[in-house]
């Protein structure tokens, strides 16, 4: 299935993957600007000792260092897992164009559940959202994940 | 007024000015553990080409490296100005006991204005808040930022 994804979701993956073989939840975020993939990022709240550390906040940071900026203008950012309010809060700080998300997080999500972060008429840029890209690959890392730990 | 204000407090709000003096937006935050300062960060996403360089994001960063954990339970953040979504959000991670601040932002926070991120059903840890404290030094720090770039 994976064939058929984009490569950013194919590598948002793979960094996820990355990110359950360090005792990582397992989600990763990629930060393309044109077809050039500017940052890959794995989440890893744990290993860096950083409970900022989720793999969209990695790879935003990256991509704006690597492009000495503080603004993503012109960017999009995959990611395996529907944002949280912190990542969804720092897509538009970064305002970026569009976000790709893969799997739905009722749980935790903050883009289309709880906070809705874009909805809100406190978020000054709201990107284009394009979701369920990749979501059952990237749902049956999570399951896998959390079944091997119970 | 300052004198009035705890130790924490005025810290941020010196963090706040010394943004301030670099050209950044006027917040300061500082976290604390019992009595002990752990860390203080003025806000930062120009100087730092980082868009998530809030002053609590780097507060908190600081901090969790310092204690070298993911969680800042048993911690308190004081910031001069509401928390945006993605700040809120960061905190709720952070798993911090408590967080103080001073100025109200309804054009931006996500506290106790528009994504009210504490108050979600997708927020797994609410911490105690205390707002108002210093608010109007705050205030005027920002008020004078603003005015003098009009």
């Amino acid at each position: 299935m994976a064939l058929f994804l984009s490569l950013p979701m194919r590598r948002a993956l793979e960094a996820a993957r990355e990110a359950a073989s360090m005792g990582e939840v397992p989600v990763g975020a990629v930060v393309v600007r044109g077809t050039e993939i500017i940052a890959i990022a794995g989440n890893a709240p744990r290993r860096l000792n950083d409970p900022t550390a989720h793999a969209e906040m990695l790879a935003i940071r990256a991509a704006a260092a690597t492009l000495g900026t503080d603004r993503l203008t012109g960017c999009t950012l995959y990611v395996t897992l529907e944002p949280c309010a912190m990542c969804a809060g720092a897509i538009a700080l970064a305002r970026l164009d569009r976000l790709v998300y893969a799997a739905s997080d009722p749980k935790g999500g903050g883009v289309a559940h709880g906070a809705r972060v874009f909805d809100q008429p406190t978020c000054h840029h709201r990107p284009e959202v394009i979701d369920g890209v990749g979501e059952d690959e990237a749902a049956a890392l999570l399951r896998e994940f959390f079944a091997a730990r119970r």
